[in-house]
């Protein structure tokens, strides 16, 4: 993050989208405020998801009963995969976020939908490695599930460690995603109260 | 529902352009065509969620090897209960939106984070049960976890649908989140250097 400084504005926003200028000046100066935050938020993801990455690739557990590793199961090496996308994602973003450019409504698009799908994606796989980590503890009579960390109680300790960092960047992409969809939303008009359709005024407040 | 039908579309928007006061009337008629989307797309939850506990309550089977039943397994009581809740939601938000009436900024801002909150719910509920009923399907060789679909094949086909309409709903509810995202956020004004607006955008970000 110390290139920041040195960093030299990339050239003029070579955009394709016909963009306004004006609008463009409107949102820079919404990023002067933010960038900083926001360029926190996006670099915490990066340390947080190669740290539940690192924590579940070394997971192995081998004992009198055998052997477990996070790969012998389908949810925890979603985990990985999913903290890989994010930790390269982050790396990404977070660099570029902190260079301060003229932000275009294409870019404000890009950004947005690439913070929703990442929030989702990290998300849904903390909630399957979740729900993996729970049968694991408790086991399932009913299907004949045996309680694999009475067994492999060093493999399931390590696994939640890895879980529970997730579920911190899974909390950095959802602040993310709010920056980033202020970001885009506040660059459109609120919609004003027209001709024929009722109560639409979100223009006036009382606050 | 019905109340749709009173009101008025706006015409279809000029295409293309992207200068500010063409955004600006573009998207105060896209509100009103906006409001019959999001009524329906906030209304379809309802069945969607309604049909999946359904199923998922009724998914019950018995045979030689025993009786299984949704409430034996952990993933699939949190589907249950997540589907509820997102059901009344449905409910209460289609109500809502389906009569006009002036959006304040405190009424935006209560939609947008309820929507936050049960989109990320019940996409958390669909990726356990998805890894639930992964598995079921195919068990797991080295934390001895059998194949339970072997046996309980019904069972998991019915959980499956259950699942499957889920993520229906979690489809509708990201739409509903973009959509009151854009209504919150777009009440705000793209911060311009001047005017006494400030004080609005920083109240913007939150924390």
């Amino acid at each position: 993050m110390s290139k920041m400084a040195d960093e030299k504005v990339m050239g003029p926003p070579a955009n394709g989208g016909g963009e306004d200028g004006m609008l463009a000046g409107e949102l820079s100066s919404a990023e002067g405020r933010v960038r900083p935050l926001e360029t926190l938020l996006r670099a915490a993801p990066l340390g947080l998801c190669v740290a539940a990455m690192a924590v579940m690739l070394r997971d192995t557990q081998t004992n009198e009963y055998g052997t477990v590793s996070y790969s012998d199961l389908g949810g925890f090496k979603y985990l990985v995969y999913a903290n890989g996308l994010c930790a390269a994602y982050s790396l990404v973003s977070a660099f570029y976020t902190a260079v301060p450019r003229p932000a275009t409504l294409a870019r404000s698009w890009i950004v947005f939908l690439l913070d929703q799908v990442f929030t989702y994606l990290i998300l849904a796989a903390g909630a399957a490695s979740a729900e993996l980590l729970y049968l694991a503890y408790n086991g399932d009579k009913e299907v004949t599930w045996s309680e694999a960390c009475g067994v492999f109680g060093g493999f399931c300790r390590q696994a939640r460690t890895s879980v529970a960092i997730t579920f911190g960047s899974v909390l950095c992409y959802i602040l993310l995603s709010l920056i980033s969809s202020y970001r885009l939303f506040s660059a459109y008009d609120a919609p004003v109260p027209s001709h024929g359709s009722k109560g639409v005024e979100i223009a006036a407040f009382p606050r």
